[in-house]
C-alpha cells in the first residue's frame, strides 16, 4: 500500500493506494478518529452499485457502522440540481444529523455529486472519496465538488476537501476500456504539466498502464496524485497556479458543452484539448516542438487528437468565453512551455484560437 | 454612521451602519478594494426592489460599476434549489464570471438564497450583505447561507461570509409592523443569550425601537451586531458556543415546518420557542425566574409566547427531531442560565418538552 499525505492550511488528509483496501475500511476510519456513532451515507451511480457497494458496505457493517445507501442514475445528467435534491430527501429520511458523512464511491460524477452533496448538506458534513476510475484520480484530489447547470458544466459547486481518499486498485478492473483511457488522459495531463520524466515513464509503461497491470497502476496513480496534491496544497481556492491543472480543458470543456456531454469522454474531450493547446502553445511561441511528443503520448493511449468537423467553431467559441477561467470574456488558455510545464495565459486572441481549432480538424493534427 | 469590524480566523469584514449609507456604496466598495472591472450583480425580492433596488444601481452605476440585476419572488418559498438554478442562469447570462460578485439587497430570505448563490456559484464568489429588515442584521452577520428543502428548512447551504455588510437604516421606515417585529425578536434574542445589560435597556427602548427611530434603531443593530460577531468569531463553522444563536429555535423551527412557513414569521415562531426554552430551562433547573422577564419583554414588542392547539405536539416533536443541531436523534435545547446567558444542553428528554409544549398551549403562558 502507498500513502500521499496532502498538507492543506487548514486540512491535512491520507490518500491510500493499493489492493483490498476495501477491506481495511473500518481500520482507516478509526485512523481519522471516526467512531461508529457516525452515521454513513454511501452514494454509488447505477453501473457501480451492484459491482462494489457490497465491499464497502461488508466491512463497514460488520465492525459496527450504520451505513445508508442511495444510488443515483449513471451518467454525467446525474449532475444536477435535481439529483441533489433527491438525495438531500435520501440523506434526511435515513437520519444523517451534522455528525454524518458521506461516502462517494465511484467515478468523477459520482464524486463531484456526493462531494456537492456533503459540501452543502445541514451546511457541510464531511466525506471520504473511494475511488472506481483511473479518471477519478484526478477529481479526487483537490476538493472541487458541484453540479452542471443547464447552461455549462461545474457551474454551482464548492471547495470541499475530503476526510480520505482510499483507492482500492482492485475496483478498476471491470470498468470499459474506453472509461480506462480516459482515466489515462488525466494522468498524461499531471505529466504533460509537472514532470517530463513521469511523462517518459508513461510513454515506457503506456501498455501496462492500459492492462491495468496492479505495480504500474498504482505508480501511476500515485505520480498522478503526487503532482495534483503538489499543485492544489499550494492553491486551495485556484486563484493562481491551480489553474494549470485546466490543461486542456479549455477546448474540452467547450467540446464537452457543445457536444451535450457523453458523446466524448471527459478524457477524450481533454485530449483534444491538449492537442489543441499544444498547436496553440506552438503558434504562440510558448514553447517548440511540444506537439509532436503530445500527440505521439496520447496517440500510445488511444485518446484523439483530432476534432471532427460536426462540432461548429463559432458554438465552441462561445462555451470558451463562458469558460470559468474566463475573465472579462478575454480567452484564457493553459499552454505548454515545453514537456512538463506550462504556463497561464490571458488575452488569447480569437484569430489564434480559430487557426488551431482549423489544425484540429485538418489533416495536420492527426 | 457606525462600523463594526468583524473579526475572522481567516477574514476581516466591516459592518457599516447608518442614514444614507447606499449613497456612498461606491466608496465603501473602494474601501475594500473592489474596482469597476468587478461586475456586480444586485439580488432581491419582488417586494423589496422596486421600493429599494435603484437607491442601490444609481450610485454604482454613476460611479462607472456595471451592475445586473435578478428579483426573484417575494416569500420563503424562494429560498428552494428551483430559485437558485433560475439565479444561475441568470449569472451566466449577464456574463458574470469568477471576478464578479453578488449584492444581497433584502431581508432574510434574499440574503441567504442570494448569499448561497454566490457560495456556490462557479464554486464560490464575494457577496455584500445590504440588509433591509431589522431581522436581517441577525442574518447578515456570520456567514449562513443557504436553502430549504421540501423536508426541512436550511437543510441546503454553506458557510460563506460577506466582504461587507452596509445596514442603511433609511430602508427599513416602508416594513409591515408585523415585519419590524419578527425583526425586534431576534434583537430580542441576542440580549437574552449575551447581555442583561442590552436586554434592560430594549425593555426601556421598546417603543422607540418599534417606531425605528434613527439613533434607538442603529444602537440595537450595533448591540445586537457586536453579540453576533462576538459569538461568530468564536466559532466560525458552528461546532460549539455558535449553537447559542439557535435560542428560541428547536421549536421556532419546528413550528415554521409544521405550519408550513408563512403562518408565523420567523421573529414570531422564534418568539414563542425563547418562551419554551425559558419554561424549559425552569422546569430542568438550569435557570430560575427567566420565564416572567421573557414574557414581559417578548410582550413588550407584541410578540406571541402562547401555542395555538392547532399545531399538534407529535408533529412538532418529529420537526424538533430533524433540526440540524440533533445528534443521534436526541433533543438539544439553547437553555437559559439567566437573563443574558444560556447554555447547550444535548439529551433533554421527550417528556419535558410535551409538558413545555402543554404549558405553551395552557393559560400559564400568556
Amino acid at each position: 500500500m502507498k500513502t500521499i499525505q496532502v498538507e492543506l492550511a487548514e486540512k491535512r488528509y491520507p490518500i491510500h493506494i493499493g489492493s483490498g483496501l476495501f477491506e481495511k475500511l473500518p481500520q482507516f476510519l478509526e485512523g481519522i478518529g471516526w467512531g461508529r456513532e457516525r452515521r454513513l451515507m454511501l452514494v454509488a451511480d447505477s453501473h457501480v452499485s451492484p459491482l462494489y457497494a457490497e465491499r464497502v458496505l461488508k466491512p463497514l457493517e460488520q465492525a459496527g457502522f450504520t451505513v445508508g445507501q442511495i444510488t443515483h442514475p449513471a451518467g454525467e445528467e446525474s449532475k444536477s440540481l435535481h439529483t441533489l435534491e433527491r438525495l438531500v430527501e435520501d440523506c434526511i429520511r435515513f437520519g444523517l444529523d451534522r455528525s454524518g458523512a458521506v461516502l462517494a464511491l465511484g467515478g468523477g460524477v459520482t464524486g463531484d455529486l456526493a462531494g456537492f452533496l456533503a459540501a452543502s448538506y445541514m451546511r457541510g458534513i464531511p466525506f471520504i472519496q473511494l475511488p472506481t476510475t483511473l479518471l477519478a484520480h484526478d477529481s479526487s484530489v483537490g476538493g472541487k465538488v458541484g453540479v452542471n447547470h443547464p447552461l455549462g458544466k461545474n457551474m454551482i459547486g464548492a471547495f470541499h476537501q475530503p476526510a480520505m481518499v482510499v483507492f482500492d486498485t482492485d475496483v478498476l478492473k471491470t470498468l470499459p476500456e474506453r472509461e480506462i483511457l480516459s482515466g489515462c488522459a488525466e494522468v498524461v495531463k499531471h505529466a504533460l504539466i509537472w514532470d517530463a520524466s513521469f511523462a517518459d515513464w508513461l510513454m515506457e509503461h503506456h501498455r501496462q498502464l492500459m492492462a491495468l497491470e496492479p505495480e504500474v497502476t498504482a505508480e501511476a496513480i500515485e505520480r498522478g496524485c503526487r503532482v495534483k496534491a503538489a499543485v492544489v496544497s499550494q492553491d486551495e481556492k485556484e486563484s493562481g497556479i491551480r489553474a494549470i491543472l485546466n490543461y486542456g480543458h479549455t477546448i474540452g470543456h467547450a467540446l464537452e458543452s457543445v457536444s451535450g456531454y457523453g458523446a466524448f469522454t471527459h478524457g477524450e474531450a481533454v485530449a483534444v484539448g491538449m492537442a489543441g493547446a499544444a498547436l496553440l502553445g506552438e503558434a504562440l511561441g510558448t514553447a517548440t516542438e511540444v506537439f509532436p511528443f503530445t500527440r505521439e503520448l496520447l496517440a500510445a493511449f488511444r485518446l484523439p487528437t483530432h476534432l471532427s468537423p460536426v462540432w461548429a467553431e463559432e458554438e465552441l467559441l462561445a462555451a470558451m468565453k463562458r469558460d470559468k477561467k474566463a475573465k472579462k470574456g478575454a480567452y484564457t488558455f493553459v499552454l505548454p512551455t515545453g514537456i512538463g510545464s506550462v504556463v497561464l495565459q490571458h488575452g488569447v486572441e480569437e484569430a489564434a484560437i480559430r487557426e488551431v481549432l482549423a489544425r484540429l480538424r485538418g489533416g495536420e493534427s492527426r
